[in-house]
């Protein structure tokens, strides 16, 4: 399918936009931008927002970056982004998540989507216990 | 709310359905009985095969068991589901989830979310560069 | 909570909104009007719409009239509407859904969910055999 | 992919199903029939019903068609319908949508998945204020 | 699109693969494997786990298994699972599902899916009398 | 419900905090500070991050103010975001949405649920004229 937007490319880009682009790749130490960022840079604004959260959430803090890729993939799957379950798998296996990780990982966003369902469906009341101090 | 089917308390409960509550007990080192199962045990054999699978699937492995539990959070603020969002917190502080890791994930989970859905109105094609090997 | 507009109750209704709730007894054989057609009696035209729409979708067919229930009850617990499975739970008990029919839909409803972000996180093309003639 | 039931053409449809398309046609101004329609004909009850409802929904009240479509793909882009989001975004454009418009839909879209989620995960209460009187 | 993990064939698989494999031809009287049964062959706790808890549900109870298949195609198209839509339609096919069945579903799972955003959208309080006895 | 974090008010809040509540008072020309805002205080980064992140977004550009809300409700009522629902529309009535307007929109947030799910039970291919040049 094509993108409901051109896909900007770093030759073609403005400054601003190009400045994000170094950006990106200065801090992921790569050399090249993916498709995301080009269709995001028809607007400069959304596409320096975005990055900047992203790299900002993503980066090392109380969860180590391994385990916020995990996180992102458990959201891919559950709402059925394919392009992000795609770049984020990719991610977290180059940040070294092995195959019986990724499997695990799976195995619990199936039985969490699983069990909402049953809850949704049987609606116990929250237990005292679980109600914050 | 009332529940759509009663709780079956463990006192009521017949040998099937206390068979599975003495198994969560024990496997929790706890002395009580959430009300998701209560509400579960209306169908003993759903009960046993959703205990059962959620013992495998949270089980230490590849992944950690504090690892699984925001994974599992993930996957319920995503969906919405308010009893599992509770739950699951509350078992995730008691496997040691500090404030400072909990707001970062729920910066995650709202990241992914957002950036699923500026790629489902985008449509950036998947890079050759994500591809599995 | 309080509605997000005012239930429009019969006495204090017009003659086009009367006459819709005034068809929704009949059909239902019953002698009151619950809350979702009060709502959306705000406007008129959106409930008249509406409530032919679910009359004709909802009438006996190719399915039956429990069946298509079950069907509305799983919609709605997949999405997490509450007000939607307590009336279309209601409404299944009504037309004589058992207690092990109502936990063993869950139990459907549950797997399918699992099932579903299972496909989606491991990305299985389909299966030829699955394409339809 | 193959549909999961055949595409009705023009020349091979019944009377009633016929007498829907050219309704469409004659109130889009067009002379070709999308591939949704196509599908829907397999049951001239649901096809008649839909468009129905969808003229009516679309036409202009008291929202502009153009508001009414953006309000279209952001429900589309919400649920990653891929489809929707396609036919809805051309409609947009057809109506007068600016790229500029589209990227701050986008970005309005992602805001609010992203925000929806930090609330599903901290449950904060609903103010007073917010209230209907 | 390329699966993320390895599709495991038969003649490729280990003891425990086989024996899963080997079950679910036995038990659907079928003599090939679906591709989403290879990719969790990945991990082979995980396939054997999804598989028995797939046949115990699916299996005739106080539910038939055609009603069964309705209710997982209802699950899959609400969420935007393509895999999953395509293979339980057509094992809804290979149970008996007519045409005249198969639209009347998904003119349901539509319905359910407009009035459950009715409903979120409107709140109106669950009625006295849907609350179970 | 209690939140699942403690809400920071003005009073017990520190320098980076009160600095970001200041700052929604003013942009907001208002004298008090949402439940929303209280709660995500917990961690500062993410108060001020998404803050921002609002404030860009939602302001008139493209697309007016009122428009933008129209969006987030749409959204909203889509995921069954209860506080976010009761939030924005509160906002979008301060903006000027009328009653008329508001029944429309959730009219239309209805409809495009209801197409997009028989759109992913009939998977219609997109056609070539939705498709940007």
């Amino acid at each position: 399918m094509t993108p409901l937007v051109p896909m900007i490319e770093y030759e073609a880009a403005g400054a601003e936009v190009r400045a994000v682009f170094d950006d990106i790749m200065a801090t992921r130490k790569s050399d090249w931008i993916n498709n995301f960022w080009k269709v995001l840079a028809n607007d400069p604004a959304t596409l320096k927002r975005t990055w900047e959260s992203v790299k900002q959430v993503m980066a090392p803090g109380a969860l180590d970056p391994l385990t916020k890729e995990l996180i992102y993939i458990a959201v891919s799957a559950t709402n059925g982004c394919e392009y992000c379950t795609y770049s984020h798998t990719a991610s977290a296996r180059a940040k070294g998540m092995s195959d019986a990780q990724f499997m695990e990982l799976l195995a619990v966003v199936g039985m969490a989507n699983e069990t909402n369902r049953l809850v949704n469906g049987l609606k116990p009341p929250v237990d005292p216990q679980f109600e914050p101090r």
